[in-house]
């Protein structure tokens, strides 16, 4: 039986396990749902012992655990190594759900005629590394394994992938392989398919500022004593200015700037500024002047308030001048901008610019390094040949806008360029209420993923 | 018996009934307690009635009633009207409170030797209105009412006092009085009485800014799409200058400038800024440049951010691009700011200002009129009189930062100025976790009250 008649023919499980898969709610960054998450890891776990995998492992981090797995049918073949995350986004605000985010349904919508997954994780990241582990299966169960297959699962990637450097470090030999694949991003659309070769870096914070040591009345106090939500609103307006540029002074030193050529090329992909707009609902774009809305999110960086508050929040008013307001920014990073350094740079200016009012509290959450991949790689070759083979049309390279801190450390570590191949698309509401994945998606991605190996294989027995 | 003696002869009871009050937590911004709204209406209700009150009743509105109640001991003596709230702010946040806000509880401290009550309500209104029911139950038990009185107990200050301008309009025979008691504002400190002559007025709002339809991934989007929230800090940040200077058009056209005389006179009540800062716990003290603290809370508007919120505000990070950012936001007016009118130059000016990126909506919560009253009436002589005869100290006027809205409306529709008759200090926390209020406050403002109807009743009779 060939890889594709077996996809057809057992299509029907693997959504199902899919749904399995999502029932579990394993939020990383709630500690309510630590149980979940570990649940998770186990679930894949057996996943992978199920379709085929040897030495299947739940390593112990002082975080959640990273699951691996191999089937090395031949040291002398090539390796290919698989990353994934099985923890998710939170699902806040649940209320925003059409359905609740933990119990997986299929619904038809413009984009997806044939259906599609409506869960938290469904996209980001369940259903894009589970093709692999289905790839997998089919390719095992039909004897048509070509290459040999290491599994690296994390379930940190959503709160900055914390243990997995000293992970990584720790089992350089065991890991080593001759590409890496990761599914954690998106295409164009069905009809443009597309491989990322750029991803920016974060650098996430969390701000606090401090007026007087206890809320006050507005009335007998207001206009006399700071008020810590107007400071923090001017601290975050000051941060850009009119033509939305970063004022952190040397923010933007390290920042590669792209040739006229280069910047031409990445405007040549298909992008109507019309259709954004109207999918999104808004009257006009914003970001910072002289750039297009694909090099805004290619190749600049930009800095975001992810979540504030401070007052009163509830129904009704409260006339109250409160103690203390806060605010969760991030900032996306280009090459060569070091999150570490931007972190500092930051912070120094955010408690530069504060008000002798006022005090001012930095908190890193977390941050990650920005990368460029090889659009020439061999494994860059196979995952085009593969695409071209499912979709019908040669994949062009993009760049996208997240982060998948993971991919420089790769890079550097394990000295092999990722191959990003995401099935998703960018209208599927990652990060947001009613994220999904088209089973088209799914399915289709199963199928490249398995022709990868084959085309992998054949290029590097050349 | 003298007031004084039954006053010391009942004391422990009269603080044991206002704790029963304050533990009723008749919050009338949240509908979560609006069965315990009414029956503070009620306990109102059943204290006036054992006090000694006629035709005492609960006055229905289309929100909280009013409790009405009166003593007509002979129509040619003077009238006293006596106004209050029985309603309170909302407790949260919960957490600052070192004991439950509605299990009253009596605590020493530094400004309070002698003890505080703690509990939501203790100083605004609760602890404050019911030092007159207990005024005039020691003037009735011991024979010694000089003039008539009539209560007007509501309950929605906290809220507006949405309904309070049609009852005063459909009743105002009944209201009919010579002089209006309110206590509800606070003095400098317990040895430097003072009576409030002045009160700013209020324009509540609350903004919502939408950027895209739904909440988006921060790295797929991030820096092409308006964040909402970085929006709306740009245009709260927008609305004051440098120095602090309301920026909306128009909103000081109508400030009274007041003279450098009167400027003077008000910049001579006792205060220290190192007192001040220092029980705030802050460096500096901030606001519009040219005035002084004491300017800055009496005499000049101003605009606080009462309450923000947006995106992810949980444990952790999420990097979400958020659709809605939301802000609470209110200005304080000084005579002659009408609050319809600026609530108009707010909306216009803050919807002219949102750029083309986001959609903005702004809802009116409420207003009121700011208030000067005058320091040379009869009423405000037997004030004065009477707080020299218990504290030892003539007081002096001052004009307080806080709103009391229906002051302008008495003024307007009943004819007489109310005298601001507060015993609160402005460290009392109103507004804020651990509110209270000082039982020598209570005990000698209920004195104090009771000495106000001997002089108002020797001077009216001149």
């Amino acid at each position: 039986m060939s890889v594709a008649a077996y996809l057809e023919k057992n299509k029907d499980r693997f959504l199902q396990e899919l749904f399995n898969l999502l029932r579990i709610p394993s939020v990383s960054a709630d500690p309510k749902f630590k149980g979940d998450v570990v649940a998770a890891a186990n679930f894949v776990k057996n996943s992978l012992e199920k379709a085929g995998a040897d030495r299947v492992e739940i390593c112990e981090t002082p975080g959640f655990p990273i699951v691996y797995g191999e089937k090395i049918i031949d040291p002398k073949l090539p390796t290919v190594l698989v990353y994934g995350h099985y923890d998710v986004q939170p699902a806040d605000p649940y209320e925003l759900w059409d359905s609740p985010p933990f119990e997986p349904v299929l619904k038809k919508t413009a984009i997806h005629p044939e259906g599609a997954i409506f869960a938290r994780g469904a996209a980001d990241d369940k259903g894009q590394f589970y093709m692999h582990i289905k790839a997998f299966e089919a390719m095992m169960a039909t004897g048509d394994l070509p290459c040999n297959v290491k599994f690296m699962i994390e379930g940190e990637e959503e709160i900055g992938s914390d243990n997995l450097d000293k992970f990584v470090l720790a089992n350089k030999e065991r890991l080593k392989a001759d590409v890496i694949l990761i599914s954690d991003t998106h295409m164009i659309g069905m009809d443009n398919p597309s491989i990322t070769v750029g991803l920016r870096g974060m650098a996430y914070m969390e701000v606090e500022v401090t007026g007087s040591n206890r809320d006050l009345h507005s009335g007998t106090y207001g206009g006399a004593v700071a008020n810590p939500i107007n400071v923090l609103c001017q601290l975050i307006a000051s941060l850009k200015d009119e033509n939305e540029y970063i004022t952190i002074p040397g923010f933007y030193e390290k920042v590669q700037e792209l040739s006229a050529a280069q910047r031409q090329r990445l405007n040549e992909a298909p992008f109507s500024l019309e259709d954004y707009k109207s999918k999104l609902d808004i009257k006009e774009v914003q970001g910072e002047k002289g750039y297009s809305t694909i090099e805004r999110i290619g190749i600049r960086p930009t800095l975001d308030v992810n979540g504030i508050w401070g007052g009163y929040t509830g129904e009704g008013a409260k006339t109250v001048l409160p103690s203390k307001a806060f605010a969760k920014i991030s900032m996306r990073l280009v090459p060569d901008q070091d999150w570490h350094e931007i972190t500092t740079l930051f912070e120094n200016h955010f408690k530069a610019i504060a008000p002798a009012s006022v005090t001012v509290k930095v908190k890193v959450h977390h941050g990650g390094a920005p990368a460029v991949v090889s659009d020439s790689s061999l494994g860059y070759q196979a995952a085009e040949a593969a695409m071209e083979e499912t979709f019908g049309k040669r994949p062009i390279p993009t760049r996208e806008g997240g982060s998948i801190p993971i991919v420089a450390l790769f890079q550097k570590e394990l000295g092999s360029d990722p191959i990003l191949f995401g099935f998703g698309l960018d209208t599927d509401a990652l990060h947001s209420p009613n994220e999904h994945y088209g089973v088209k998606n799914y399915l289709i991605g199963i199928e490249t993923i398995a022709s990868f190996f084959r085309h992998f294989s054949t290029l590097q027995g050349k």
